[in-house]
């Protein structure tokens, strides 16, 4: 997984902390944490074509939360930034093996492709019932407890 | 997930079918599939550094499973070819953030790094609760339903 992933979780809770309407500029959300700029807005773009971010363009523009936290999942995230593939990657070597067949999608008829999507639909479904409001909500509770 | 992962996984299986005792040669396992011989050599390597293959040189040498089915999980064998390391990569962003702190593992105490992780952990359960011997078992059940 791509370091974009971290920085893109980062930015969105601290747009969540910005006043409400306000937008943040790459510029500023890179400052915080002494990101490269160009690179981040590359992620924050994603973040805006999966319609978790809005981007203004002028002077005061910049990037808002397109919906509440408790709308964006961790898996949102990181589909927006690492796309909707799977980490296992299937080449359907049993196609080319003794007996294989040009008509059977060998991703879905192979055991072993079928085992570790398996895997992979849990560690997504862990993801999914994140949300990224259920973060702030425990970095919320821990800020109040250390002042 | 690099394309090893599938050929090594398909490769231990394959070794499970040879006669007991019998070493196959990287060039044999290769041909199975047509992959590039020298780059499968490079994870059957891997697979013998990681303990689930042993490697014998010579004229009758080439790749046995160093231990039964039953004892080789998923997990094994994408950790041979992976590496141990999270597909999460946690820069600790937080410590460059306004109130970073250099004495603070922010891989642990950063709850987006915790989210991340857990949802790893469920990933890598599931993996290590299903061995080689069972993905073999349901083959070996569906071959024999189909003749």
């Amino acid at each position: 997984m791509s370091e974009g992933v971290e920085w893109a979780l980062h930015s969105c809770l601290n747009l969540a902390w910005a006043e409400p309407g306000e937008a943040m500029t790459t510029a500023r959300l890179a400052a915080l944490y002494e990101l490269p700029t160009a690179y981040l807005n590359k992620q924050l773009q994603a973040l805006a074509r999966a319609g978790i971010l809005t981007s203004t363009p002028g002077p005061r523009g910049g990037f808002r939360l397109a919906r509440r936290l408790e709308k964006i999942t961790l898996l949102d995230v990181v589909t927006a930034i690492e796309g909707p593939g799977e980490a296992f990657r299937c080449e359907e070597l049993l196609r080319k093996g003794p007996g294989g067949r040009a008509d059977v999608d060998y991703r879905k008829a192979c055991v072993i492709s079928q085992a570790m999507r398996q895997a992979e639909l849990v560690w997504r479904k862990k993801l999914a019932g994140r949300t990224l409001a259920d973060i702030k909500a425990t970095l919320d509770r821990r800020s109040s407890r250390t002042p």
